[in-house]
């Protein structure tokens, strides 16, 4: 019996609940299979922040490098500003363990309604590889006030009056500003991943950017995306910019294979992507370090409004876990689990209220379970 | 006899093509409703810039600022690097006259198909406003290369490391970034300009950001935002994540009414927006500075391969010239064109490609002209 440990956080909201599906679900594909997975649970998010005043330690992220997964719930309360738990726990979790893979499958299961007309879980079948360590993600930013922070605004005038010959008054105007940044190593790497997982699927990678108007950091991207383009001669490539691509997505799903893009343009066209594949209780995600600590989570938030209810969907959940246990070796279970969703969701008898069923978050795990089990 | 001039900048690859439809339906309308444009023509685009090096010039642009409205057919030229154009013509108009407004409607005409199931004309009819001078458009950024900006990048090394304890080697990395930025002052008119629009429609405006990530920028935004809807005491209002609302405009349309925006996401999202109101062909845009010079234009590009075709459909370009129109008082000859447009559409006898028929460019421009002159 093989033996995994693996640190769970449920977070905020529905998190506990649709955790809890998919711990179900891993452990019944781990007992079918030969693997037992001991789950530790870290108390992060809203509850633990209000009482403590802890987001994340550096001490607890230490701990959490020892593993190679990690299973997230999802982050979010709305007694708590905007980005103070997303930042001070998600984001600082992909940054500090430089998970700069957001692997996000648009897959439209069979059977799976889709808001878009005439197309088929054939047509709706691609992979977004999203950068997620740079770009507009940095967190550099800031404003400069009347009286406050004189020289930064000072700087940003002559840049902005040299470029347009427009004048900021320094007297009557505040700014807000916002720096994005990719690296030559944190690109390429990225991009090299995409095109590696081409390699097993049709060999077709699109890139997405907006070189035509944010040309210094995207003109980069696009160069180091050649680079690589060209040590890969059996692959065909497209540029999009991010504008057009959201109307691919809706129009001509099947013209993609493996998407690559910048980390917020891929924040994006993910959440468009995973409303395509039927809506976001059926999209799941992953951190990826290969060679590091990876975290696996559904790609939708905290859903407050309905926590404590058993209303909301854990198959995103249920498939962000499939997803973690391929991470940790075992592919035959994780494609079990694929595969058991996609019987639940064919058998269309047991189903939450967002694909037209009555049933309880918990009856879908328990159905997911049965099949996985094969009782 | 009202006399207006306005000056029209064809423009590039199909540009030439569906302006002059435009224009011949302007003509139509104006005399019907006894007025007269007398169009000049600027050849400004691709051509005009490999024979002469020249994008557009000061001089051009001072003599242009003496007209209340241009009208732009598409920019863009294989032949020549992405954004050169773009930036040297397009954007670059839009700074010069200060047009902080880039208006789009996005409205399902009757008869039209779109890609989403289950929506009617009723569901789809809002209007974005979208920021159009600042924000990541300012066009600052660059790189640093080895040896070559060593400061910069010591600043950048220092920013990044002091946020995240992240080593950048200042050896063996090179760097992309590109700084976004607006004012207090720039943020406001716009969004002032979105409650006014909304005041005549269903009072509800909902802002776009990106406030839990790029907090710096976005949360200014809000702010701004918030001071405004407070000095509007009738009004609903939302906030929307940007990677959220590309979910809702593909679910719940019909939610929407004026959605106001940062220009970056007022471009992804009104691309998004297009499609779902049938495609690029039928979307018009207007970049407007109420008190100055405004330019109105289709918002698809300059499709290079149907060049000289007579293929593509001019509808985008003549309701651009209705809002054209609009812009110049005319607002009876306005409504009249859509109106034109309309019927057009529901007769479903003369259409181009994109919409399922067999027309030419200048046919359906011809039977728009038709209806308007009553024959
Ligand atoms: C919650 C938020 C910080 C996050 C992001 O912007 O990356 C989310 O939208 C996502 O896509 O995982
Ligand atoms: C052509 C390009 C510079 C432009 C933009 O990004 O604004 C276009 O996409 C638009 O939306 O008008």
């Amino acid at each position: 019996m093989t033996q995994y440990k693996v640190p769970v956080l449920p977070g905020d909201g529905i998190g506990p609940e649709i955790i809890a599906e998919g711990r179900k679900v891993i452990d019944a594909a781990g007992e079918r299979f030969g693997f037992d997975v001991e789950w530790i649970e870290y108390p992060h998010g809203a509850d633990h922040y209000l009482e403590t005043g802890e987001l994340i330690s550096e001490e607890t992220l230490k701990e959490l490098s020892g593993y190679p997964a990690i299973y997230l719930g999802s982050i979010g309360d709305p007694r708590i500003a905007p980005g103070v738990l997303e930042k001070g726990i998600l984001l600082t979790a992909r940054f500090y363990f430089d998970q700069y893979i957001n692997l996000r499958p648009i897959k439209l299961l069979e059977g799976v309604w889709t808001p878009i007309k005439d197309k088929t879980s054939k047509d709706i079948d691609f992979v977004v590889v999203r950068e997620n360590t740079e770009d507009f993600y940095i967190g550099i930013g800031g404003r400069a006030k009347k009286g406050a922070s004189k020289d930064l605004l000072e700087v940003k005038r002559t840049l902005y009056s040299a470029k347009f010959g427009l004048d900021i008054e320094t007297d009557s105007e505040e700014i807000g500003y916002q720096i994005g940044l990719i690296s030559k190593e944190g690109t390429k790497r990225v991009i090299e991943y995409a095109f590696d997982l081409a390699e097993n699927r049709k060999k077709h990678v699109s890139s997405v950017d907006k070189a035509n108007v944010l040309s210094d950091i995207y003109g980069f991207w696009r160069e180091e995306f050649n680079a690589v383009a060209e040590k890969h001669p059996g692959f065909t490539t497209d540029f999009n910019f991010v504008d057009a691509i959201t109307m691919w997505f809706v129009k001509n799903p099947e013209w993609f294979d493996v998407v690559v893009t910048p980390n917020m343009f891929g924040d994006i066209i993910t959440d468009l992507g995973a409303m395509i594949q039927g809506g976001l209780g059926l999209a799941p995600g992953g951190n990826i370090n290969p060679k590091g600590t990876s975290m696996f989570e559904p790609i939708h938030g905290s859903a407050p409004k309905y926590k404590g209810q058993n209303k909301v969907n854990p198959i995103a959940t249920i498939w962000a876990g499939a997803m973690l246990i391929e991470q940790l070796g075992e592919k035959e279970a994780s494609d079990t689990i694929v595969n058991a969703i996609q019987k639940n969701i064919l058998d269309g008898k047991v189903k939450t209220y967002d694909m037209g069923g009555k049933n309880t978050t918990s009856d879908v795990g328990d159905d997911i379970t049965r099949i996985i089990k094969g009782e």
